[in-house]
């Protein structure tokens, strides 16, 4: 399987993450499986200090930046990312500039302020955050974190996949974290449903799975409102759209990044759009069902099994519940 | 220290409890700091199969129960206790019954039908359902759990302390799951709030802290409508209510245990009483700023910062989300 990413960085990873990020929840939620007719595992990537998963790639990212000489790191973010280089940044004294749309989610926003780093907006959507993420880091010369086309974004995500892995493995393994009783009978093959945007999750994850766990389905979502990664792939090449029109601000790309499309077409086994109505509700059901506050990126995964029902029943799925930085404005008008 | 409890035992405990109930997500919520004025840890005990902490204590008795000849037993809960045993019981094949008072929160009565368990409805509160699960294991001959009174429901939730005695531990430990660079300054002495009910919880966490952390301060918290625990603390001696009227459903007990009173006197340092409407203060702001989901008797330790700032100011404040099991029309009134 040839990709950029590589299974021994995937673990040393592990090792310099802090551990707040790592060993997340994973536990079946029976209450949402009689209304997705699937069986179901959650993961947990919320309960942390910066309620995403994208702590794993930013606390890899400040160690590299920690032992070397340059201290300055600028990214793009729609919000996860920057709160999240804004922590591993802050205790390591790293110099940490965060750009963004003025449209992202206020809260995010103000997390990123509120953790010290020097946040700049821009006055367009997240494509143009990423053209001046890398001018000043090219007239600062100092590290630009792309998300998604820096490996350690995609690897530091994989280490989600190494703790996926035992709950996909046959029921006799005995380090499984889901005793077998626990565990819904397997009528089909398992599946993972992943958020798509720029791709450093799922190809992470896909990679992972399809390294240690080839009879697992990877499956990405994206909204039909920002849905240039999942045509690319369709397509084999890069397929921009010129606007995104989607509350899942944490997966509204416009430019695919070929080298990312490149590893996404040897992990997935498909990429499917999913309606804004349909992540309205699975953002409902997480709420009423499983106690969970998940941003609309976070409930991709369950919305794709709400549009395909039949494609999934009596499967074994599991999504990753990415993160839950809402605007809480628009989330009590979601539930 | 003299109690019931056994440092041995609550080690013994963790080697029973399916791993999915262990090691649950502690982490400090910042953006909640500013609002309380304390730095604030929290311990997070939703993010599995039933959504409580009462899984620890389940998973005790089931075990033991799956290694006897009696493969009943009999429980009278509010809703956690009850979905919890019925949770480790049904993948045991023990024969679990449950009362409850018939006005318990619906969607802890729908899940503990859910997972398989007899489900038995009284026409009174949670002291009529004690008696009658008493009386049911009476006429059966089969194992009654009493929440707080058995031991194993003590130790069970001591499991929980076990888990936080790192992050309370001088800055210089190294096994310390928080690095010290997330550590906020120890301005004050640290402390844990726990919510008080029967008192299962309370002892437990109470017991490790004061046997490990003899620092830390261990104050319980029980709303002004179920105040009979804390009266009988202040007054060292069992003071009963006619009645109970609060929102905190999971703690609304009316005859305090001897046994677990006595206890409680050893290891907690005081008891104090929260209104309803700090309650659902906490609630929403645990929403809005932690993008938790709180049951009331989740949200005491928060409204115990909110009614005494100045107790709790710029102090390490560690509180346990113990469940998250919510009706969902209150819950969106609440926030």
């Amino acid at each position: 399987m040839q990709t950029r990413l590589d299974m021994e960085r995937i673990r040393a990873a592990r090792r310099v993450i802090d551990p707040v990020f790592l060993d997340s929840p994973l536990y079946r939620c029976e209450a949402l499986e009689p209304v997705l007719g699937c069986s179901l595992n959650i993961k947990l990537e919320t309960a942390n200090p910066v309620r995403s998963f994208k702590g794993r790639a930013t606390e890899v990212v400040a160690d590299q930046l920690a032992r070397s000489d340059s201290r300055a790191v600028v990214c793009a973010s729609a919000g996860n990312l920057g709160q999240a280089l804004a922590w591993s940044g802050r205790h390591r004294d790293l110099d940490v500039t965060v750009v963004a749309s003025r449209f992202a989610t206020p809260a995010k926003l103000d997390r990123i302020r509120a953790l010290g780093a020097t946040l700049e907006l821009v006055d367009g959507d997240h494509e143009l955050a990423r053209q001046r993420a890398a001018a000043i880091a090219h007239s600062e010369g100092i590290r630009l974190l792309e998300d998604s086309l820096d490996l350690e974004t995609c690897e530091a995500a994989a280490t989600i996949a190494l703790e996926l892995v035992p709950c996909l493995e046959p029921y006799d393994d005995p380090l499984r974290p889901l005793r077998s009783a626990d565990r819904p009978p397997e009528y089909g093959r398992p599946v993972v449903l992943v958020a798509l945007g720029g791709g450093a999750m799922a190809t992470g994850i896909g990679y992972v799975l399809k390294t240690l766990t080839p009879h697992v389905e990877v499956v990405c979502v994206q909204p039909h409102g920002a849905p240039a990664m999942t045509r690319s792939w369709h397509q084999r090449r890069v397929v921009s759209t010129d606007t995104t029109n989607t509350i899942a601000d944490g997966v509204a790309g416009r430019h695919p990044i070929p080298e990312v499309l490149e590893d996404l077409l040897v992990v997935a086994d498909d990429a499917v759009l999913v309606h804004e109505s349909s992540i309205i509700t699975a953002i409902r059901l997480l709420h009423d069902h499983a106690g969970l506050i998940a941003e609309p990126s976070a409930a991709l995964g369950i919305a794709a099994v709400l549009e395909d029902p039949a494609r999934f029943a009596d499967r074994p799925v599991t999504t990753i519940i990415c993160g839950s930085n809402v605007d809480q404005t628009k989330y009590r008008n979601w539930i």
